[in-house]
């Protein structure tokens, strides 16, 4: 779920081809935010192409029923098979299937390695994990080690100090228990204290839900408030396709509103409005709205004064906002800043009383990217104490999230101090480099804006193969040179208009070769199917 | 989730009041295998009391609705207020207070700590993890100290071999990336190859499922099979809450079939038949048969005579057998033994296309009991490519469970091997201890067998309480004693029968004073309400 900053924000984007000014081929980089105008944190995200929404293709049509089976598609939940997730969907398999094949028969590609840019997952492709995080993780799982001479010489001052505050803040020290079903009171307090630090107003522990990342937070959030397909919830195109399968599998309805490519996917309130009215005409009972803050798949960092629009907005309206705001420290033009929701409404003075806000955290993102971890957090506001009960119930259902989660999430939102760090730090260096080495990334990615429209030829030649465009040049591109992205159809985005999603994470000696791959098949691409 | 076995099997226990035989303040202790004939599994399973179904007294009635609040327990979806999920319900939250209250004003309360028999969490009563898999999970969390000579101090060698073993099974050997959607692909080949040890039957790493704990897989079936309320899934009374719990959050019809407690709870086939017809006579479609082996909260372990029968139905009416075998570890009687429900089926001559099949299993029970690390997986067998896929999907919109817990079941399904440890072997030392102690703390338990019927007294006390006899009894038992137990209803009965759920895994040297203060309770209670 990882994604990356392309300029200003997050380094994933969705690229844009029929819209695009320049070509890809261009000799020299195109001028930064040349082509989106004003807002240089969106500046990088408009580059390629691609195509209309896939279900029709990947919604196969079912077996015929077998009668020595009792399960069959067409027996299943439906909303099972409506569900989409195209992060991990065809082309992922496709490049499985290719993986096994390089295995088995070296050579017997046009290229040796498969280049995964279909998620932000840094660590799989070589970015290795910050020292710190990982030695008060080892501590923690082995307390035993804590006294033994020995460990003073492998491990940090730091990370012993740490994992001891920690072990006191577990009941019985006991890492391997479950833990209260919102989480280790004791850390809880700690990622409470690190959210009003960075806003600057009050957080409490018992708002504090602590997930396994945060998708079982978004799921239930789904769960709580969507009951029937008359349930709407407002989701930016394009957006993570988490949201789509979560309303899906809850049998709700997404209500689409676009942001703007034009304006570096802004988000315009009188789009809210618009689409929030079309789906009331329909019956439909709108229950949230989504917003993606830093964007993904589009990076856009959200200014402050549109942040309290949409604030606004929700408490017009009588929406729940649910933030997804795992970005946070995935900003990197000095230009641009965070701001929480829970800043903003309190800063304008709303409270629990005024607005029902969900904050979504995780720990897979930032300069750490601690996918597999599968830590998060979400902080809950604005809701009466008997559906916070009922929150807190399904949450008891699978018990607890894993501890080593929830200690790396109190990491995460309460680091290492400089000042109290005992020298040479380790953790600094780390961080920086990373904090370093991920802008730096993302300016391989403007070598990429501009590419032409995607010729009729090539669409023409999808429709005979029963293929979105989009899938199409994502399947030809994964063949020709072992490069997995993801059609934008995944995401969403206005009809008639095709991108792709890349995230850019591989390990910064590759990005050249990857950039070059890219470029010569997509020339030999164009050539192939010039109209 | 852990649940104890009591004589036979597993040391948590249904306690039956009124078809008891003996009392509880018996000085001497009952002849084992007493009370239930023949079965000496169960024998210890039958004590104590309580009542009939909550759900009038837990599903509080809605408040007003708050026109400046979106979100009320009226408009969120009404599945959600039907969950209930007891072993983490009211008793647990008063039992939360007193403890505040114990510690904001010690000597306050008759007692002076909480003694939680709720829910199986050995690690939060101070059982100790074990050695082996800790050292295991700490280099592998940090893995750069592997090479370094302080490390031999430290860590043992079996643990240094097993980390770098685990450390090449994983992609780049990156603990911190997602994984594949269903789990490291050497994780899932050590896990086969742990089946097939067990079973004798071969078993393919594509067929597992990692997920965090086993309630995620348990809900991904749910969510697979259930539609709407017209699908209905066959549950044993008393049955574990995560299957209720689950069943009512997809919105499907829980068909109960009673275990027979005169004969030590069995599982008799007829009445499943008799269920599923009565069933299917409402017009609802029957999907599914769970069956908990070893029982819970029961303790029972099946026959393998009456496994067969259990496959023969399921084959016979297409209905996928949900086996929850995650006690399969906890069997602590010499003539009982735990037969996995795939190597009965095989043993038939039943393959893939003759039986749907799903075995749940976790890391939190077992001798080592890692609640907190949320490790498990699901074994399919027997679903199309075309279902598997969709479950693929819906395992996807989650990324991948934590790989902690991956890399936990991976060592639970493979333990080291006597004959290849190094010796002195802590790790055999440590788990023939938790093997000798967790069948000694069962011991204490028979003391309890027999206790007089609730009497009408203290029922019209609780009717006038508005409480559930069996609620009011536990409350008045945590008030008195702050010994915390979870009312019958939670697990379901037979109606006009109490009961308790305790789970015994307090430290042993606590267990005497626990049975005391439940003694001394149980005697003023039946005085104070003695009809």
């Amino acid at each position: 779920m990882r994604r990356s900053v392309i300029g200003g924000a997050k380094r994933s984007s969705l690229f844009l081809l029929n819209q695009a000014h320049r070509s890809l081929l261009s000799p020299s980089p195109p001028p930064l935010h040349h082509h989106l105008g004003s807002s240089p944190s969106s500046s990088a995200t408009a580059l390629l192409l691609l195509l209309r929404r896939l279900s029709s293709s990947s919604a196969s049509s079912p077996p015929p029923p077998n009668m020595s089976n009792p399960v069959t598609v067409q027996s299943i939940n439906p909303k099972v098979l409506q569900c989409e997730y195209a992060v991990r969907g065809e082309i992922v398999n496709l490049a499985q299937r290719l993986q096994e094949e390089l295995k088995a028969n070296p050579g017997s590609l046009p290229f040796d390695e498969i280049l995964y840019c279909n998620i932000g997952n840094p660590q799989s492709l070589g970015q290795l994990p910050i020292t710190f995080f990982r030695e008060v993780l080892a501590l923690c799982d082995h307390p035993t080690i804590l006294d033994k001479a020995e460990t003073q010489g492998l491990f940090s001052a730091d990370s012993i100090e740490r994992a001891w505050q920690i072990l006191d803040q577990i009941p019985g020290r006991a890492t391997g228990a479950y833990s209260h079903s919102q989480g280790i009171k004791g850390l809880r307090d700690t990622i409470a204290a690190g959210i009003e630090a960075r806003d600057g107003f009050p957080a409490n522990p018992n708002d504090i839900f602590l997930t396994d990342g945060a998708s079982p937070a978004v799921h239930m959030m789904m769960q709580l408030l969507i009951s029937s397909e008359k349930d709407g919830i407002l989701c930016p195109i394009p957006q993570y396709p988490l949201y789509s399968a979560s309303i899906a599998l809850h049998g709700g309805s997404l209500i689409p509103y676009y942001l703007d490519e034009e304006t570096g996917w802004g988000l315009e309130v009188s789009e809210l409005k618009k689409q929030l009215e079309e789906a009331r005409s329909k019956g439909i009972s709108v229950r949230a709205l989504v917003v993606i803050n830093p964007g993904n798949p589009t990076g856009q960092v959200l200014a402050e004064e549109n942040q309290r629009d949409i604030v606004e907005f929700c408490k017009k309206e009588g929406l729940v906002l649910l933030a997804d705001e795992v970005y946070q420290e995935n900003i990197y033009v000095p230009e641009k800043k965070f701001h929480s929701f829970k800043k903003v409404a309190r800063s304008m003075g709303y409270g629990d009383n005024d607005l029902c806000l969900v904050s979504f955290q995780s720990v897979s993102k930032g300069y750490h990217g601690e996918c597999g971890k599968r830590g998060g957090y979400m902080e809950i506001t604005g809701f009466s104490p008997e559906v916070r009960e009922q929150i807190y119930k399904v949450a008891s259902v699978n018990l607890c999230s894993n501890i080593s989660g929830q200690i790396l999430a109190s990491l995460v939102m309460s680091p290492p101090k400089a000042h109290i760090l005992s020298f040479p730090s380790l953790f600094l260096l780390e961080m920086n480099l990373m904090n370093h080495i991920l802008p730096r990334k993302t300016g391989f990615l403007n070598l990429w804006r501009g590419v032409p429209r995607l010729p009729e030829k090539a669409i023409k030649a999808a429709e005979a193969a029963k293929t979105a465009p989009d899938l199409f040049y994502c399947r030809h591109l994964l063949n020709a040179t072992g490069v997995v992205v993801v059609p934008g159809s995944g995401f969403g985005q206005v009809p008639g208009t095709w991108h792709f999603r890349c995230t850019i994470l591989p390990q910064e000696d590759k990005i050249p070769a990857i950039v070059s791959r890219l470029t010569d098949f997509h020339k030999s691409f164009m050539d192939e199917y010039r109209d």
